[in-house]
């Protein structure tokens, strides 16, 4: 299994691909986008040529992003809206799947608990993957939401595989841990 | 001059093709994308490629966008943003340079009025188009958008000729009414 990670932004889209191959997680390329300050749409198609061009050379079979919930105001959430727009788009417009987590998901998933911040992602990440070169902060984010992506994923399988053994009563059980260990 | 106003929406997009000859505009062609209610992704993927379709049959010279300021919430916000990027990216993408409006002068450029509502929107314009069959209110409302751009071009093409033939102090003072008519 091939993941995409992406942490979009308008000035600058983090993204990041790991791998899973033998039941280990490797990483596998990341980088980051920098549209620049010029106009906002010519930015937004920068961010779209590029995301496409990360699909088509690493061909992953999903992708991760960052849920938002919060934002500064309004207008900070128009402006995040917009660059998650565009990598939504992107991904769809290869047929490859998404997958969304919320920061708290992401951040338990790699640091080991919710309140995690930039620098603990960032060292968490680059130990989890084994990357020794520093990591920018949107690469690492990026990371961080395809390892989380990974993660979830076998734990989701092995729930959904205890659950096929269980009883009914216990099956709900289990997905109800399921949702609060998320 | 060949206008494509969009109205972006994850569930509904509206657009419409104004085009500009010998001095008069006239309505070209105008629709809704119907995106329906699956996945997010899958919807702006969707949104992305249908207004690629527009953009490649009626090739307009620019775009024209609604500008929005408001949204009832931070959700909503990042919702619209989300549909507000696909589209800016599509025109991105091929070249089209890009204007935005807020809803307030849409309004008093076509309704005469920055606090006209949907239904004298669609009135004022399949009046100013000559359209006679029923618009839908999110075609209205990117038609309302493309001839705003036409008309606002117009108008500041002669504030800017006339600022040329007058002095500094005028020419301050036509940018400054040209703003407050704005």
């Amino acid at each position: 299994m091939r993941v995409l990670g992406i942490d979009p932004g308008t000035v600058i889209t983090g993204w990041g691909v790991v791998e899973v191959r033998r039941g280990s997680m490797r990483h596998l390329a990341s980088g980051t986008i920098r549209a620049g300050r010029g106009e906002v749409a010519s930015r937004l198609g920068f961010i779209y040529a590029e995301l496409g061009a990360v699909l088509v050379e690493h061909v992953p079979d999903a992708v991760s992003l960052e849920r938002n919930f919060l934002a500064r105001n309004v207008q900070s959430a128009f402006r995040l809206g917009e660059a998650r727009g565009v990598a939504m788009a992107a991904a769809a417009a290869r047929g490859v799947p998404l997958s969304e987590y919320t920061p708290a998901t992401i951040k338990k998933c790699v640091a080991g608990h919710g309140g995690a911040d930039k620098a603990q992602i960032q060292k968490a990440v680059a130990r989890l993957l084994g990357i020794s070169q520093r990591l920018a902060a949107d690469e690492a984010d990026a990371l961080a939401a395809a390892a989380c992506h990974v993660l979830r994923s076998g734990f989701e399988a092995r729930v959904r595989a205890a659950s096929v053994r269980q009883k009914p009563a216990v099956r709900l059980g289990a997905v109800i841990r399921a949702r609060v260990l998320g």
